[in-house]
């Protein structure tokens, strides 16, 4: 973790048909979104779900690239044919497809001489002068190229791995939040939460999620913002008006 | 459903600050995915995940309704401030932004004239000669404009809404799929999963895909064409790539 700034946002590019035809859930952009955010400052301001096509991930890498600070990519980075996230990366920055000589170390001793076939080998070739993710899970490590981190697409291990990619970001202005709980429908408090969001429009993002539960129906008032004395003055205001229209808080 | 067409595509545009930053897991993209494939044979090619800022949401409208036959968008129709997706879209395609005089009335008579306050109202604007898209389970209705389909982000409305896609749409050809799974590690099949890919490499799609089950590693052999013959002789040469490497599968 480097030194500090003001704003530092990120996107993320997930790579696989498996999400898109709907086969498989995608459960990584939450989870790295709130960890970009909670430990490291920095807000993930768009997503891109892909199909595994070099064409298209080179074309998508070289837009995001430049558009934010890093670019995370998740999926892509097995022993199989279908793995073409190195590769395409290579291609997308002009870098030689290569082994990595540390990563071939690593993936050598992990699986044992004898074992160590094609497709495992395959994870060790990465874009020349890549940067490592360790992977304390199954070994074979994620890689940094420019500012693009590239992780697996299984989630316990790219959980795993995502401390490791802290050394390399420079450290941004947390985005604090705060949630409220009403007893109400969106529309019931739509004009009050116009003219807060107007007031403080420069400091704080103000958002309502309709909610279903226990039968009960809700509205989440979410406010986020990097000061947290601007996001006591927007909770006074939200009180106030709650208190007014006699809403009643839920608890949960 | 109109006439039939071969190959017809969409873009999913997830518009909202609350997927970006974690708090809210994403879950309309697999269930639109599934019905646009199973029932109308449309292939999802492309995901973004955007916040709400009217300028984001403008470009990526214009990009995505250029390069897909269709584009479903899903949150910020609701009745509060951070919902701007009807009035985003107006701005796109130079349309009006305007009371729609059907959703209108549906609204008004849903909520009765005294409690249709003006945070109702605005869910019956939208862009000027939008088409709706019924809505059984929460009367605001969703819209069409051009070839984008606007959807609430509340799965279970959304849910309730798909059918009335349908008639709206031009179907394609379904994309079929058959899954092995067995009891393997991806490095250990890779390379026949190349030559078969590499056969017929212009009708099927073969993906592999790790999964941790019970406690057990495995892998996903997961193949996909329209076309369910080649399908079948997919399936042939992986039974024999199987059986000649001895790999147990496991039935799930």
């Amino acid at each position: 973790m480097k030194k500090k700034n003001k704003k530092v946002n990120a996107a993320i590019l997930v790579i696989g048909d498996e999400i898109l035809s709907g086969r498989t859930q995608e459960l990584n952009v939450s989870f790295i979104s709130k960890w970009l955010n909670d430990r490291c400052g920095i807000s993930v301001d768009e997503v891109r779900i892909i199909p595994d096509i070099k064409k298209k991930i080179i074309n998508n890498i070289l837009v995001l690239h430049k558009n934010f600070n890093y670019v995370f990519t998740t999926g892509g980075i097995g022993p199989t044919h279908d793995d073409i996230t190195a590769e395409s990366i290579s291609k997308a920055f002009k870098k030689k497809y290569e082994y990595h000589s540390e990563a071939f170390k690593i993936l050598e001793g992990y699986y044992g001489r004898k074992s160590f076939n094609d497709g495992r080998k395959k994870m060790a070739k990465m874009p020349l002068t890549a940067k490592l993710i360790y992977n304390p899970s199954s070994a074979a490590p994620g890689f940094m190229t420019k500012n693009v981190l590239s992780l697996p697409g299984v989630p316990s291990i790219l959980n795993s791995m995502i401390e490791n990619c802290k050394k390399y970001l420079i450290k941004g202005s947390k985005v604090h939040s705060k949630t409220i709980n009403l007893f109400t429908v969106e529309s019931n408090i739509s004009k009050q939460l116009t003219l807060i969001q107007k007031k403080y429009k420069k400091f704080v993002d103000i958002g309502s999620y309709p909610f279903f539960r226990l039968g009960k129906i809700g509205v989440s008032v979410v406010s986020r913002s990097t000061s947290k004395s601007k996001l006591k003055l927007v909770n006074k205001d939200l009180m106030k008006a709650i208190k007014l229209k006699r809403i009643k808080i839920l608890k949960i």
